[in-house]
């Protein structure tokens, strides 16, 4: 068996997220539709390991999975027979060979997820699956301060929603990089404001509650400096909103 | 009766086109929506008149529209009520009083169709029901050069589906612009080429027959100066194909 990275880009408007649920309700996960093509055209069953669940109508840019096969076809043949059989909004844009330690989750050292909001008065109707509309001017200034007391090491609790079976809520927030994309054109996406986190690793909901702390800050509606004080008492409901899936991209993962 | 004039986006993909075919059928036109969300909020029967008919599948960044009412509601509280009863594919940007001879179609003096293609190898998932897929290198220096056969006032017959209700087939092409549009992020659409063709009117199909010309000349399967001969001979199966709907946006109507 040798084992197989891709690389994917999908649209999470139609699906119930990264993560195949179970193999006897209907198969709406990006996941289970990957196996399921997969297995059908390489006639073995193949199981497929992703760097991390997206949730129910987040996107991907630059998802990584792997998995293990025997085939013998030629890895750009498989991969251009594939997408042909794929939904349109999912798409494999790379395909090789990797060692068999590779893991597309273990060996993570890095992601980064990019939220996007439009801050027009009217959201655009050809991003309104793709953002978040906010139409009110934001003090970025202020939300760049309130990012600085992000970066670092923290105890990251109230930047989550609860889970049982986590082990420690303590994660690494290298950069967050927040930008206005600079697009020369008149048409749509002018008006967009995006907010890039990149960690070791997130726990649920944290970008998406991230963001929303940081649109709250925007508003005027916090001092950029009561994350200090929400980090260090750890409660959800000083935190901002969880804001909609549909503005948020994986956009990167490094090994 | 007032005149009101009203400036539109919409994103084409779920409508039949513009124009409102018939009373009796389920009504699926951007125009018969609007009429009847408009008429419904008024409780008076209003009439829209569009700047032109956009073909099922084509979206609007700036469709120019107007209609006459005796509303006494103040325009900003108009548009935003309206905003708030259309579906999030429909949007009124501005609204304002105009003069009574105001006519959206027979005042406009040139109008502004974009054509977008997608030459990445892979098309963007994002972009997908927005842009045509061109997976192949354009000779953009070919395609600016065949462009400038078309500038100016010709009989554009063999760049049109025919209909037997025309007067004339001869228009006017002030400028076609073809451009790379700018965008300054590592995401989607970093592969397109933008077409944006200006004219005093447009035939049907016609931008589309355009711009399927051009990608035959980019592609090198068309010399560029075989346009002077397609303009001269008016036939229409000397042209490009009809490119889809769904890469087409009416830019702007000037007046």
């Amino acid at each position: 068996m040798r084992n197989i990275k891709i690389l994917l880009m999908y649209d999470g408007n139609s699906y119930s997220g990264w993560q195949r649920l179970g193999l006897s309700e209907k198969n709406n996960s990006i996941q289970g539709i990957l196996e399921e093509t997969i297995s059908s055209y390489l006639g073995e069953e193949i199981h497929i390991t992703g760097s991390g669940r997206t949730d129910a109508g987040v996107h991907a840019l630059g998802q990584v999975a792997n998995f293990k096969s025997n085939t013998k076809i030629k890895l750009s043949a498989l991969m251009e027979d594939i997408n042909r059989k794929l939904p349109e909004d999912i798409r494999i844009l790379k395909i090789e060979y990797v060692d068999n330690d590779f893991h597309s989750r273990y060996s993570a050292v890095s992601k980064t997820y990019e939220y996007r909001i439009d801050t027009g008065e009217r959201q655009s109707v050809f991003s309104r699956k793709y953002t978040y509309h906010v139409p009110e001017t934001l003090n970025i200034e202020n939300m760049k301060k309130a990012a600085e007391y992000l970066i670092g090491t923290h105890d990251f609790k109230a930047f989550s929603t609860d889970r049982k079976d986590l082990k420690s809520t303590v994660r690494t927030i290298y950069d967050i990089n927040i930008y206005k994309p600079l697009i020369k054109d008149n048409c749509h996406n002018q008006n967009e404001l995006r907010i890039q986190v990149t960690g070791n690793g997130f726990l649920y909901n944290m970008v998406r509650i991230i963001t929303g702390t940081l649109i709250s800050v925007g508003e005027g509606k916090m001092p950029a400096n009561d994350i200090e004080l929400i980090l260090k008492n750890k409660k959800r409901e000083m935190a901002g909103i969880t804001l909609n899936p549909q503005g948020l991209f994986l956009i990167k993962v490094r090994y």
